[in-house]
C-alpha cells in the first residue's frame, strides 16, 4: 500500500510505529519504505557485533505498557503514545509507592504539557514519561507499573539503497530511523530521502552513484562505517545527513568538521542563492551522524541542510514534535534544497577552455555581429566568455558561479552551449 | 614632423585618421609614432593568417562615403567624421527608399546628439551612423548611399618596440590602434605608451627589457600571442594594457584574471599611495586585451591602470569621445601613474640582510651615537633597520613597503644606503 | 641575603646598582640573582670578542662623579643617582665655563623635573644628566666636572640558567641587565624571570627545557646568539623577551617578526582570555632583543608579553621609572601571564583520537546514561567529544581551544580524562 503520494502521508503512516535502535518497529518502517523503493535492501546485524568502540546492543521489542494509579486510573498507556515508555525499558510488573516510582518517572518542568522522549540504551532500567503537570498532581498511594517488553540477543536492522551512476564516485545520503513518533526530528529525514531517491531513479542519467542509508542514529552510522569504511573513504565525494527537513520555519546549515568539503561548497552555494536568510551553525553545534562521518580518521565530506535544526525548536524531543509540526510545503522545501544540491553536483566539473585566447563567438553565431552597445545577445555572450575565462582546470563550476556571483543553475545552459561548440572540455 | 612636444598635440595629429582592424589608417598611425620612436618596427600579417581560433580578416580601406537624402541634402559624409561609416562597410552605391535604408542606419536613442561608433568586422554589411535626432527627422523618399571602400586580401599591421635592459625579464606594454577618432578610449593609450617609451629610453640603465606593442584590439593581441606565446610566457614578469589614460575624472584599476600578479601588486601599491580614491573594477568588468593576455593557458601577468574606464563614461564609443575629453594633465596623470609603476618594478628586488642580528649602524655613521630619545637621525636609522628586518629573501621591496605602510619610492634612498654599506644583497 | 620574598623587594635591592653594558654593576646584579637561582652561571666575554657585526666594547666601571657650580654648589652627584652620569662616560677632571660645559649636559625640555637616562656606548665622550629646570637655571661661571670612571679591556658579563626538561625542545626567556636604576623598563624583567625560574624548578616534571639568559641589551643578545646560534635554531620552540612587566596600567603584546610562531600563538591566546583589553603592537614598534632574536637568518620564535611597553609610558628612560612605578601586583600580573603561557606550552600537544567514530563515553562513566536534555554531565561529555573531534593530528591543543573559543586551561582536565581513558594519544 503506497500512500496518496504526498510526503506528509508517508510520514503519517510511519508516525505511530515504535522505532528504536533495534526491534520490529525498525523492520516495519523499512518495509514500508521498500514499498516506495523496491531496491532497498534490509540488513540485519547481530547483537554483540563490534563497531569500532561500540557493540550492537540487544534487540528491544515492546508489546504494551501501562502505569496505573492508586484508584486504578490509567496514568500512562503505551497504546496512547509510545513516548510514554522510556526507550529500551526492561520488562517490569510491579506495585510500588509513589516515592519508589519517582526515579522511574520523567517529565519536563519547562514544558509541562508534553510527554518527553527519553531513552536509556546502554544502562538497564525502566521508566514512564508523562507531562510535568500530570506528574505534579500524582498523589501518594500504590501504583502499578507494567511494561511488556523483551531485551535479548537479536539484530540491529538498517536499510541501504544504491542507485548506480556513470562513475563510482558516490554521494552519501543518510537518514535515521530510531525515534518513535517524532515528526521533524526523524520522519522528515527518511521521507525526504525516499522522495530524493525516487527523483534520482527517474533521471535518464546520473554521473554519481548514490548511496542511501536508513539507520538508527549513532550506533547505525558506526556499524555502517565499520563495514564500509575503506570503500566510503575512497568513493564518497559528498554526503548529507538528512534530518529536520519538514517544518516551515527556517533553512539551516550544519557544516562538516573541516567545513570546506564539496558537500559544504554545494550546500552553502544552494542556500546562499535560494535561501539567503538561512541560519549557519558551527560544527560545535552538531548533533547527528556527521559526528561519526566526520570523525578524525573517518573524514567523510558530510554536512547537513535542514529546515529548523534539532535542539533549536521548542517541540524537539517531545510529543509536540508531531505531524502538525511538519507540512507538505515544509518537506517540499527541504527536498528542493537537497535536489538542487544534487543537480549542482551532477553538473559540477572542472573544465578547460579549448582555445588559447578568447574564441571567435561570432563565427558560431554566439555573438552579436554588430558592435552596438548592449545589442541583443551581448549579455549571453558575456556570460559565455566569463565562464570560459575561469575554465582553467583549477576552478570547478561552483567556484566559477561564486566568482560570477550567480547561482550555478543559471550557468548550466551556457556550459552546455560551450560544450556543444567544443569550447570547453571536462578535465576532472 | 614631431608635434610641439605635448601628448595632446600628438593625439590631435592622430585623431582624424581612420583607423580600423587593418588598412592604411593603421599604417599611417604607426608611421607617425615611428617619428617619436625610431626603433618601432612595423609588421604586416597577411589576411588569412590563423591566430588560435581566429583568422586575420581581409584588409579594409576607405576613400570616402556619403549618404544623401531625397532633396539631395547630405545626411552624412565620411569627410566630416569617419564615424559616419560603419567600420568594415562593404563598398556600395545604391538608391533606396528610407524603409530599405533603415537597417543600414545606426543611432543611439539614449545619446541623441552624437554619432555612435559601430563596426561589423566579421559579417559583411554596410551602414551609416548618425545622431539619433537627425535619424528621427529623416523623411520618406529616395536616398543615395555611396561607400567607396575596398575589402580584399591584404595585411593586418602592428608595431613593436623592444627597449633592451640588463636582463631578459620583460615588462609588456600594450596599446591598441584600431579605433577611428576616439580620444580617451584609444589615442590616450598609444600616446602615453609613446611617452613612456621615450622616458625609458632616456634612462641610463634598465633592469627589465620593455616590450611595447601597438596593435588592433582583440585580433591584434591574438596574432601577437600566437607568434610569441612561449617567449612571452617565459619572460614577461608584468604587463599593462594602456587604455583610457587621458581624461581628468578618475583613476581606476582593472585586475588581471587571477588578481595577484606582480603587475597587480605594483599597480595597487602605486594607486593606493598616489591616488587613494581610485576605483577598483573586477575582472568581470574587463574589456580590452587583458581578455586574451590573461586567458587560461596564456596567463600573462597583465592588468590595467586607467583614468576613466571604457564603458564607464557617457562619451564612450561615440563622437563625444573627442579631443576635448582628454587633457594634457589627464594624460600626464596617466603617464605618471605608469611611470611610477615601472620605477617601482625597476627597484623591486628580493634582498637578504647580510648580517646576522642588527648591524652596528653607529660605526657606519648611520645611527645617532648618543641615545637621546628622538635624536636627529633616529627615524632614518629606524627606517634602515625596519627595511632590513624584512629582507629575508621572501619579501620583495613592494611587500616591505606594504608592511611599513609607506610608498616604495620613499624606501629607495634607504635601500641604496644599505646596499652602499654592504648591508643588503639582492637574492633574486 | 634573600629579600623578604616579594618581587618588589628584589627590585628594591637591585635598583641602586649602577648597571651598564659591562662592569661590576652587572656582576653584582647577577650575584644577587644567583642567591635566588643557585644554578645561574655567570659568563665573562673578553672585550674585543666579535659578535656578528659587533665587537664587545671595553669594560666600564665608575666609582663616583660630581659636577659642581661656580659657587661650589653640587649640581649633580653620582651618589644621588647613577643616572646623573652619561653611561660609558670617559674619566674627566676639568674646570670649564658653562659654555664649554653645555655640550656635556643633557636634560629633557618636555620632562623638565626628571633626570634623563642617556648613554654613549660606541663614541667616547662624557656627560652629566640633570633635570631640565635645573639646567635652565645654571648661571655663567666656572664649573668643575669630575668623573672617576675607567674604560679598559675587560669583560662583558652575562648570566645563563638551564632548567632541564624531558625533551631537548627549549623555551627561551631573555631579560636584560644593563640599565642603571630603571624599574619597569629593566628590573621588572630579571625579577619576573627569577620568579618564573623558581616556579619552573618547583614543578615535578617539565616537558620543555627552559633557557634563561640575563644579558646586556643588544650586544648581549648578539654575543649570546653568536655563541649558540645553531643550538638555539634547532631547539628553541618558543621564546619571550621579559621586559616592562611591572606596572599596573596595561597588558601588551609585541609580536615576533613573522607574527605566527608558537610563542605568538600562546601569547595571544593567553592575553585574549585573561586580558581581553590588552594592547597589540606591531613588530615595527619593537625595541628590545627580539630585534636580534627575530632577525632574518636568526628567526627564533620570540615575542613579548608586557605590562606597559617601553616608549609608551611618560617615565620611560628617566629617573621617574623608579620603584614607585612598579608594584607587587603589577609584577605578579606579568608573572601570571607568562606562567600561564608556559603552562599552556607544557600541555600543548598534537593529539590523535584513538577511536574511529565517537567513543562510547557511557561505558566509561563519562556520559549521562539517560538521554534527558541537559542532564548532569551532558556539558562535560560534550566538551570531551568536542576536543576529540579536532584531535586529528593537525590541530594542537591551542588550536582546539581557539576553535572551541575557550581558554586552553579549561581543557586541561578534559584532556587528562581522555588520556587516562586511552581515548587520545599524543602524536607530536
Amino acid at each position: 500500500m503506497i500512500e496518496n503520494g504526498s510526503m506528509h502521508a508517508l510520514a503519517t503512516r510511519l508516525f505511530p510505529i515504535c522505532r528504536s535502535l533495534t526491534g520490529d518497529g525498525v523492520r516495519q518502517t523499512l518495509q514500508i519504505l521498500q514499498e516506495h523503493l523496491p531496491g532497498l535492501n534490509i540488513h540485519e546485524v547481530p547483537s554483540g557485533t563490534p563497531a569500532f568502540d561500540w557493540v550492537v546492543p540487544e534487540e528491544w521489542n515492546i508489546k504494551g505498557a501501562r502505569l496505573t494509579g492508586p484508584d486504578g486510573e490509567v496514568i500512562a498507556d503505551f497504546k496512547d503514545s509510545n513516548l510514554h515508555v522510556l526507550g529500551y525499558s526492561t520488562p517490569v510488573d510491579l506495585e510500588l509507592s509513589l516515592e519508589e516510582l519517582q526515579p522511574h518517572l520523567h517529565s519536563l518542568a519547562d514544558h509541562p504539557t508534553v510527554i518527553p522522549y527519553i531513552t536509556s540504551y546502554y544502562k538497564r532500567t525502566w521508566g514512564f514519561c508523562i507531562p510535568h503537570q500530570q506528574h505534579q498532581q500524582l498523589k501518594p498511594g500504590k501504583y502499578r507499573a507494567v511494561i511488556d517488553s523483551t531485551l535479548k540477543a537479536g539484530n540491529l536492522t538498517y536499510g541501504e539503497l544504491i542507485i548506480p551512476g556513470e562513475t563510482t564516485d558516490e554521494i552519501l545520503l543518510s537518514a535515521y530511523i530510531c525515534h518513535p513518533s517524532m515528526a521533524n526530528n526523524e520522519l522528515s529525514g527518511p521521507v525526504v530521502a525516499t522522495w530524493l531517491a525516487k527523483y534520482l531513479q527517474g533521471l535518464t542519467s546520473r554521473r554519481y552513484t548514490y548511496r542511501f542509508v536508513f539507520i538508527p542514529e549513532t550506533i547505525g552510522s558506526l556499524i555502517y562505517l565499520s563495514k564500509h569504511l575503506d570503500h566510503l573513504k575512497k568513493n564518497v565525494k559528498a554526503g548529507f545527513v538528512l534530518t529536520c527537513l519538514g517544518d516551515d520555519r527556517a533553512y539551516s546549515y550544519m557544516p562538516s568538521r573541516l567545513g570546506d568539503t564539496l558537500a559544504d561548497k554545494v550546500a552553502l552555494h544552494t542556500l546562499t542563492h535560494k535561501h539567503p536568510g538561512h541560519v549557519r551553525y558551527t560544527y560545535l553545534q552538531r548533533g547527528s551522524d556527521e559526528r561519526n562521518y566526520c570523525w578524525p580518521g573517518v573524514d567523510l565530506p558530510v554536512c547537513s541542510i535542514m529546515r529548523t535544526r534539532y535542539g533549536s525548536f521548542p517541540e524537539y524531543h517531545t510529543s509536540a514534535d508531531d505531524l502538525s509540526l511538519i507540512t507538505e510545503s515544509g518537506l517540499q522545501g527541504g527536498l528542493d534544497a537537497l535536489r538542487t544540491c544534487l543537480n549542482c553536483l551532477e553538473k559540477n566539473r572542472y573544465y578547460q577552455a579549448t582555445t588559447l585566447g578568447e574564441p571567435q563567438l561570432s563565427k558560431r553565431d554566439l555573438y552579436p555581429t554588430t558592435s552596438v552597445k548592449n545589442a541583443a545577445g551581448y549579455y549571453s555572450a558575456r556570460l559565455l566568455v566569463n565562464i570560459m575565462a575561469y575554465c582553467d582546470g583549477n576552478h570547478d563550476l561552483l567556484d566559477i558561479a561564486n566568482i560570477l556571483n550567480k547561482p550555478a543553475w543559471e550557468l548550466f545552459d551556457a556550459v552546455q552551449t560551450l560544450l556543444d561548440n567544443g569550447l570547453l572540455r571536462p578535465v576532472k
